[in-house]
């Protein structure tokens, strides 16, 4: 099949060698030319315009950051919607507003292309390793033909429903992940401020009910302090904004998100949103006066 | 080994059998009768007073609710204290105060008799599966003398330091699993506020960076509305005191677990202190003026 992919970053490169693995033709568009070249290298075609990489694509998968960045690769001056051909698919694989996510579908469904809203969950080495989980959302019939080439990205797809429910599951997810993430740190925080050793906490409450995969991943670099690995709080701000805007306009008092909201809202204030979430504990931490395992903390 | 067990609810009892199914001759008491009925079934003495099971025994077992009930069988009129040999073991399963265990062991020791903190992760499935794990606080050589009878209860034990650490850990480890659990009923909350299918999305979540025992287990029912099985939340409202308790004595702010206590106080306020606590997500969703699921929710 004839593939396009838009969006060739962290996420997005992977994703597309992985699909041209597949023994699928590839169209590439990125806004950073050289995020085209490792694809170009693998026998990509290099694009100009998204436009003119739907008009040589079955099916346009797009990766990019925000709902500003989608709109304008599918409907902006030079946008998919404009290169599209009817009875085409758009497979938009970034994390959006639902809401938006469901009048661009309606926009491209105009001109007869249909949408699916397939956000993922696993991160960077997720895509590497081909091990995402697609979250889905659209016509059951357009799930069907991107099935092939979801498996090309992980094993696990799972359709919810109509256009925008796969943008709402994530928005879910992320949530769910972030409150998390803010009680894994208050209780390596907390572990810490007694004097206990974070790593071995961190490893006892692995065997215990309090065992996750944010305090198996993030909660293993708020004890090693190694806060530049991983995936970027700007991503999760981001994310959390989508699903406490989702609260805003259902009218759904979310009190834990909102909180959390307050605490990754520092992590920007403080220029750490090129830092991984775990960054997290280092507020906690400093609110009252310390770090995990300072000279300070007495033992318990 | 001769060894006692003093608490006989729905962890001590699977766990005193478990100890008697090691080969171990068992003294049993209970503040209620009635309890100690399956014990003596299985054949082990039953005992009028604490100070007498530790009179007949080398190894004292505690599983009882609170700091007040492990310090009442403990150092009471007809505590253990009055009753242990010296060279004798205590080892205390129940999740209390970590300053007042080391206290209490401190008087113990007073008498020559040592003590273990050991409270556990796991429920009472976990205790009647032993498939418990065990948070240790106390001199290692306690801790080298009570491993094969640890190993009657569960797999993992891990010695994390002097006594009153495994206390320290397991409110660690509660406080991480309460604000997780809270994370859980928001985001699965909006989900049905916003008209998903919400064991669908539970199990999406299960599949990401999302997922978690709590998700697993309470978010399975939170999805099915079933309030009645699992862990009353009157006992996470204990243990949350006690991490807060820590915070409070240590100087330590803890905003996410700070919130949660609150919502685990609004279900003591209704009187469902004995509902699980997946009963949280009936708070969240009460708020916002419906239940996930309704005919009221739109779909997204």
């Amino acid at each position: 099949m004839q593939l396009g992919f838009i969006g060739l970053g962290t996420m997005g490169r992977p994703m597309a060698l992985h699909l041209m693995n597949g023994g699928h033709g590839m169209a590439v568009f990125a806004r950073r030319a050289e995020a085209t070249r490792p694809l170009a290298a693998a026998g990509a075609g290099v694009c100009p315009t998204p436009a003119a990489v739907a008009g040589r694509s079955e099916v346009v998968f797009t990766m990019v950051t925000g709902t500003r960045d989608v709109e304008q690769v599918l409907l902006g001056p030079e946008g998919v919607v404009h290169g599209a051909r009817p009875g085409s698919l758009v497979v938009d694989t970034s994390t959006i507003d639902p809401t938006a996510t469901r009048a661009i579908a309606a926009r491209l469904g105009e001109r007869g292309v249909d949408m699916l809203d397939s956000p993922v969950s696993g991160g960077p080495q997720g895509a590497r390793d081909a091990t995402l989980t697609m979250m889905v959302g659209g016509p059951a019939e357009a799930v069907e033909r991107a099935k092939p080439l979801f498996a090309l990205l992980g094993p696990k797809v799972i359709h919810v429903g109509e256009s925008g429910t796969g943008q709402t599951t994530k928005a879910c997810h992320q949530l769910a992940l972030l409150v998390n993430a803010l009680g894994a740190a208050e209780a390596l925080a907390l572990a810490g401020r007694c004097g206990l050793d974070v790593e071995r906490v961190r490893q006892v409450m692995m065997g215990g009910m309090a065992s996750s995969r944010v305090l198996d991943v993030f909660g293993a670099r708020m004890a090693s302090r190694d806060f530049a690995a991983g995936i970027e709080s700007r991503l999760y701000h981001k994310d959390l904004d989508i699903a406490l805007r989702l609260a805003h306009d259902r009218g759904a008092a979310l009190p834990a998100a909102s909180l959390t909201m307050q605490f990754v809202n520092a992590l920007m204030g403080r220029d750490r949103g090129r830092d991984d979430l775990s960054a997290l504990i280092t507020l906690i931490e400093e609110m009252s006066g310390d770090r995990a395992g300072s000279p300070s903390a007495t033992a318990e």
